[in-house]
């Protein structure tokens, strides 16, 4: 341990109790980004984060966008590692309000089983990981003056309502927020003991298929037989779509899909993961994905194709003998490595089309696409802060992936091109986007000790 | 000709106006049987069949059941051919009444392309037609003062609704109403110069399946690749139903599945049947069965397996990255020959439960089941009624299949032990169901003409 960092872990147990003080002023402001009820909430919740962030001596202001503001502070050290710290003041709506136990806007200190909580909406998403690394800041503050590294802010209130403004942001401000690195306090332990660095991020390419068949609905004694039944077209080109091994069928599929590193799949075969007790919470058994692979494998290095919906002809109570006139599906594809989404979007239409018969027409709309996300781990930051928080937690960090998107460290990457660390205390449980979201008090006192560890372990890097 | 039939075919020439009238009155009476609203109109529509039938000197009565009531009649000669007339005279809901061109219950005669109508709800299914077999009966009865056949009438009130009051009122009252043959007025022409005697009317047999995966909707993030998706399971067996060649895969399906007779088939071969006309007028033009089989075939004799309906996961507008917890399909198959709906549902469920994965379950909902009617054409009143249709129209009658179902030929199969001739004059625009339904006055007059001819010819085979 450096002697820097001493007793600023000390200050941060001293001030425990007032640092939870403040996360709960924040978590009283009802800044639900999609409600324009709410806009005056979301606004206060940004001059609060203005005023703190001045108040530690950052030169903080809140820059109008076409949606809600976004909070941008500059300090630390005039030279030495840039580090750009990005987190979402904005919260998820409440309903359904009856469900929450309490006010969902007046947080509550609970004992639980598993340990103190705090419960309120925005305790794990996000304002309680973000006050982690400001209350970081504000211990190492009080104890040095200064901070070991120069450090931009960059807190988003729009990232619960698709982020529209944050693209252009970005792009209008590139200069302004470009640094070293970016640090994402978004994400989870892997478990309550083991702390986590995302490193690897799955893309998303969504399309939907429409194979429109007859001018309209049929009846299946007069037709069937003679006329095409798009939903039978449908069937066969999503059923064909995955091999008996589970494997996508697409050609060219897995060109650019990396086999992971040794050394990578040795610290996931360390982490104990239990594919079992993972299923058994959603009533499943048996991980489903190709032959051959662990199933952490599966959920954080695969590429997968997936059905998120489809739906053709009668689908209400009882029974209509029609032939539908359309069926349709909602296809998506989570990527890795190099995957290029267009690439495969192109290849999927391909695959599609080519199977559309002489009596059917195909069409397609298009539902996003973004590559996936693999950090630059050989970057020295990496391992100082995988080490840093394995002094704090009691089991040692892992590098992880993450089977879903998280579309700011692409940005950060394409238009600031900086790598991400995407580090947060969140568990599984908190029941973020839900009734009764929570932030194990765990996570709020070990996540702004790790923030310390690692911001001195990053400026010593 | 035998000399019995040339003064009442006259006589039928000279007093169709007077038949109109009569076909007006029944239908001014508004008798939707599946609206309460109703009850009182569809109990007037007895009992004027019931004031005609008397005022003919048969025997007729309104008997009650637990729904609409039964009108029955007997009369006709004392000996001889005996024979059972059916057809409803309940119709169906009128709405959307704006896109009727005038009063559904105010019959208008109008002048079109294709010749003169009579437009009014009913006036085609099923009042035109089964008035038809009334002023046959007038006309003769007018001329020779009784009839060459024992006849015995049994019209529906419940049609429309399901006839949920059917079968226990034919069981009830078998003896009463058991005759040689059933003669059964609700079917078409083959087109417009071509009548038809419907003798295979395919069975069906629905079935719904359930496939039920994870506990809950699971985001296709964190859960893509390891977990099951139902739907992906539900692809994979409905695509495999049919093989390559149009053929259903089910082990057994075609076991009782006859070849048609060559005598049959030539006939069919001669009807001249286009199938890009029939399916050009739904948006298609290549027959979509099994490989090898005709047009005419794949609607009349031979089985199929459709899907009717399918839904899974999210299917409302945009994209969401769900795993769905469960999905669903609605499915049918049209039965012929001696296939048994019972075996067929077995073998099916037989087929899917096999192919379900051991982290899914399936569930079934069971949707009617009911044989293909195959009526046996040796018996010679049915050659007897193809040459009197064929005295009657245009171009000769043929023995025709029915791609749907018609269930009351079966019930009077299974419950009455005789076959049916199921003869009527409807076209295919008649707009049956729909805004706007009509009767060509030329089906109406040529049926007429054409009833004497049949029970004169069945009198005499």
């Amino acid at each position: 341990m450096s002697t820097a960092l001493s007793p600023v872990l000390d200050r941060i147990d001293q001030d425990l109790p007032e640092s939870l003080d403040r996360l709960k002023d924040l978590l009283r402001i009802a800044s639900i980004s999609t409600d324009p009820a709410h806009d005056k909430d979301v606004a206060q919740a940004a001059d609060w984060l203005v005023q703190e962030l001045s108040d530690l001596g950052f030169d903080a202001r809140k820059d109008a966008t076409p949606g809600h503001p976004m909070v941008v502070a500059k300090g630390g050290a005039s030279a030495g590692t840039h580090l750009l710290f990005y987190g979402h003041y904005d919260v998820q709506p409440v309903d359904p309000l009856e469900l929450w136990h309490s006010d969902p806007f007046d947080p509550q200190i609970e004992d639980t089983a598993a340990g103190r909580v705090i419960r309120a909406r925005g305790a794990s998403d996000d304002k309680g990981q973000l006050m982690t690394f400001i209350e970081a800041c504000r211990a190492w503050l009080a104890v040095h003056g200064t901070l070991p590294v120069q450090l931009t802010f960059c807190l988003e209130g729009e990232e619960e309502s698709g982020s529209p403004s944050l693209v252009p942001y970005l792009k209008a401000h590139a200069d302004a927020l470009r640094a070293d690195l970016a640090l994402i306090c978004d994400t989870g332990l892997f478990d309550a003991q083991t702390p986590a660095i995302t490193t690897m991020l799955r893309g998303l390419m969504g399309d939907e298929v429409i194979i429109h068949g007859p001018a309209r609905d049929l009846h299946s004694g007069l037709f069937g037989g003679a006329a095409m039944n798009p939903a039978r077209v449908l069937t066969r080109i999503l059923a064909d779509l995955h091999d008996d091994q589970g494997r996508v069928t697409l050609p060219g599929f897995y060109d650019d899909v990396p086999e992971i590193p040794d050394a990578l799949r040795a610290q996931w075969d360390g982490l104990g993961f239990d594919p079992q007790a993972f299923l058994g919470a959603v009533g499943l058994k048996h991980p489903a994905g190709e032959a051959g692979r662990s199933a952490l494998e599966m959920l954080w290095a695969r590429p997968t194709c997936e059905i998120n919906g489809m739906i053709a002809g009668y689908t209400g109570a009882g029974f209509k003998t029609v032939l539908p006139a359309r069926a349709s599906a909602k296809v998506s594809f989570r990527l890795v490595g190099q995957q290029d989404p267009h690439k495969i979007r192109d290849a999927f239409r391909a695959y599609v089309t080519k199977r559309v018969p002489a009596d059917c027409r195909v069409e397609f709309i298009e539902h996003g696409a973004s590559p996936a996300s693999v950090m630059e781990t050989s970057h020295p930051a990496f391992e100082a802060a995988r080490q840093a928080l394995s002094d704090e937690w009691p089991k040692p960090a892992a590098f992880v992936g993450a089977g879903g998107s998280i579309p700011i460290a692409g940005y950060f990457k394409t238009i600031l091109g900086m790598d991400s660390m995407l580090i947060g205390f969140a568990k599984d449980d908190d029941q973020i986007h839900s009734p009764n979201e929570k932030y194990d008090l765990d996570s709020f006192h070990r996540g702004i000790r790790s923030w310390v560890r690692i911001i001195d372990a990053i400026s010593r890097a």
